[in-house]
């Protein structure tokens, strides 16, 4: 099956915002073995839509298109789409019933646009919309699909999981596709391709391997693709001989794989930190608060982070952390002594059981020629006993530096966990 | 003048990268008057690619491709242009010599398809690209425009910039056209508009105002059109019109406003404090260290940024900053109490000037009946005196309270500055 993504709407012409929604729909498509073969954006003008629907479906079996059903701007998509498909609109009054709860329980007065959107096409099936007031509408026309979807990012995400995808899948079996997704952390994308050459070319032709680099982090995804249309059971054996490859695959570079699927790398640290009993805390420099920062992202993260002391200055080093004015007069802030005692000092003064240190040059300014931009020295120190401490050289961006230096620190905790 | 953006290449088709380019595009476009009038993404094969820039010449005057340049894919690109406007490829000798010299720069050996990237069609305007290795194109055929750039953001923005926006608006003189834009923090859209619905009703016809918001900021952007056809007169004569309004606008809601085009709330406040030679830290539970991070993502912000104590346990609150338990055991950790006495604590712990904490219930759980989630009080302290502590209640979505808490945090230090 192939798809051509259509959004309607200025905001997206003008740059006001940028679009998202197509980059998640196409990822979820393509994950179920379908193609996206084009995407356009066009005004929200009849002429421009009518236009823009008819070069998509040129294109492709099923158009999506998102956007364009506001309730300021309701008339303009559906009407277009009752012109091209010739249909009148009905009053819907399960649908009207169900804004009309909608707003009842977020305590807002309903707008008299409502009636409005409770205003459908009668040849669409209606496809509900439980988070928010304007519904989906899917047309089948002389051998396409048309789906029309709002263009608010989590109710578009709603419709497609809950009613459009589902719907695609049944009408378009195909052959069964099933994914593993493996996270690495602090290896780079040709460096994991040379350690995984013969994993890789030793892969069944049915299994095929794609690598979504990030900054500092790699993901690596296996998808096979089974003979015969999808079914329960075809769909279980497939997913068996997927696991099976991302078992292997696991074994040659295991000590960069932090988790898998979904997960983010502070999520997994934080994971590791509750299962252990262990309290944890950063005294960063150069990060200025970031590892901090992402550590707090995760929800319930109190339970075993307890704090930081961003140390910017080294006047603080020395008074919050204890570090050695000597260590700064010979080493410099920078240096395995600093953060080596940054570490070691941060136990006492955040009483954890383990502290990450970060101290380094971000840049743009600071470097010299021994320690150039982008030299970032970070330590691990556990109460039970010992210290690690390593030096990365990154590269010449402030904000990557800062990234890079939050990335590779929590993979240090990790590792020392 | 109308454009059509066009991206080429798989990697935005299957989701793998979001399209930030053509916002970033569309936006430039803008300022200057250009209309984008549709934009499209399509495979990187000869038939989709031919098929793609019919249909965005069927729609404007000019066609912008984005993409399918890199060194791996430079052919099929190249090629369908080639076959296009009837062009043969030519050998230019004066790119070639400038690639190898980039290389020299970077010092890594130069790959063999450096040569493939110097044969250029000859029937194009050859657009000199400074920071990579892949050159725009610019071909004049039949009344329309088409311009080929490389996909990197930062190369494309490069070659814009440089090369192609400043010969359309030879090209395409245009109305004289001038921008200034507002920014405000702490109020949100519908609220700005109630305070100026008055300055909004009395702008001239020739200059319009757009509300471009984002999470806890709202753009305010007058653009003025000017009369005839672009010019330094006219464009100076706009330029005092469109300022006299901004000055006006500033004037209806100056306690708002903190600064101007492309600044960030932490630079202006930044600014602030280096001009008046003040030392800066904050005291952090909610927010785990977000205004710290901000702060530090600001070059040369180790002038007026000390440090930070990110207090996320009850203890540390004690322990690092002096919070008397009496005031958590009586008015709780996101309490007026509690903050005053983070910031006071803060200003000894950190040896600042000015210090800025912020304790609050960021959700998803937490929340009481009294205090419900999104709660979050913050206060900032003065050495040379005075105290003021606010409280927010914003949402239930967590990163969201972390981003408003920081936000309306470092606005607050704007405000007593």
């Amino acid at each position: 099956m192939t798809a051509h993504l259509l959004t309607i709407g200025d905001e997206i012409l003008i740059g006001q915002i940028i679009d998202t929604n197509s980059a998640w729909m196409s990822r979820e498509l393509n994950l179920r073995g379908f193609r996206v073969v084009g995407k356009s954006s066009v005004s929200d003008t009849r002429e421009a839509i009518t236009e823009g629907i008819r070069h998509a479906a040129a294109q492709a079996d099923v158009v999506i298109m998102t956007g364009g059903l506001g309730p300021t701007k309701d008339d303009v998509t559906k009407k277009t789409l009752c012109t091209l498909f010739d249909s009148g609109l009905v009053f819907h009054q399960d649908v009207y019933d169900r804004i009309a709860a909608y707003f009842e329980k977020i305590g807002r007065p309903m707008p008299e646009s409502v009636r409005e959107q409770a205003m459908l096409p009668e040849r669409a099936l209606i496809l509900t919309n439980k988070v928010g007031t304007a519904s989906g509408m899917w047309f089948d026309s002389a051998g396409k699909i048309y789906i029309s979807l709002p263009g608010v990012p989590f109710e578009m995400e709603y419709l497609m999981t809950a009613e459009v995808l589902p719907r695609l899948q049944a009408r378009f079996p195909g052959r069964p596709i099933v994914h593993r997704t493996l996270l690495t952390v602090g290896a780079g994308e040709s460096a994991i391709a040379q350690r995984i050459e013969a994993f890789e070319s030793a892969l069944p032709p049915h299994i095929r391997l794609a690598y979504l680099p990030a900054l500092g982090q790699v993901r690596l995804r296996l998808t096979g693709w089974g003979a015969g249309t999808r079914s329960a059971e075809s769909l279980a054996v497939l997913e068996q001989e997927v696991e099976a490859q991302a078992a292997v695959l696991a074994g040659v570079i295991p000590e960069i794989i932090f988790g898998r699927e979904n997960e983010t790398l502070e999520q997994v640290v934080g994971r590791m930190l509750q299962a252990r009993g262990l309290q944890f805390g950063t005294a960063e420099s150069c990060t200025g608060g970031y590892v901090a920062h992402l550590m707090t992202t995760v929800p319930g993260s109190s339970a075993y982070f307890r704090g930081a002391v961003v140390a910017y200055s080294n006047d603080l080093k020395m008074q919050l952390l204890g570090v050695p004015e000597q260590t700064l007069l010979e080493q410099g802030a920078v240096s395995e002594g600093a953060v080596r005692a940054m570490a070691i000092g941060a136990l006492d003064a955040l009483g954890v059981d383990v502290a990450l240190s970060i101290s380094g040059i971000a840049g743009p300014d600071g470097g010299t020629p021994d320690k150039p931009v982008g030299t970032v020295w970070m330590a691990v120190a556990d109460r039970r006993g010992g210290v690690t401490a390593v030096k990365h050289i990154f590269g010449r961006d402030r904000a990557k530096n800062i990234h890079l230096a939050g990335v590779y620190g929590l993979d240090l905790v990790r590792k020392n966990l």
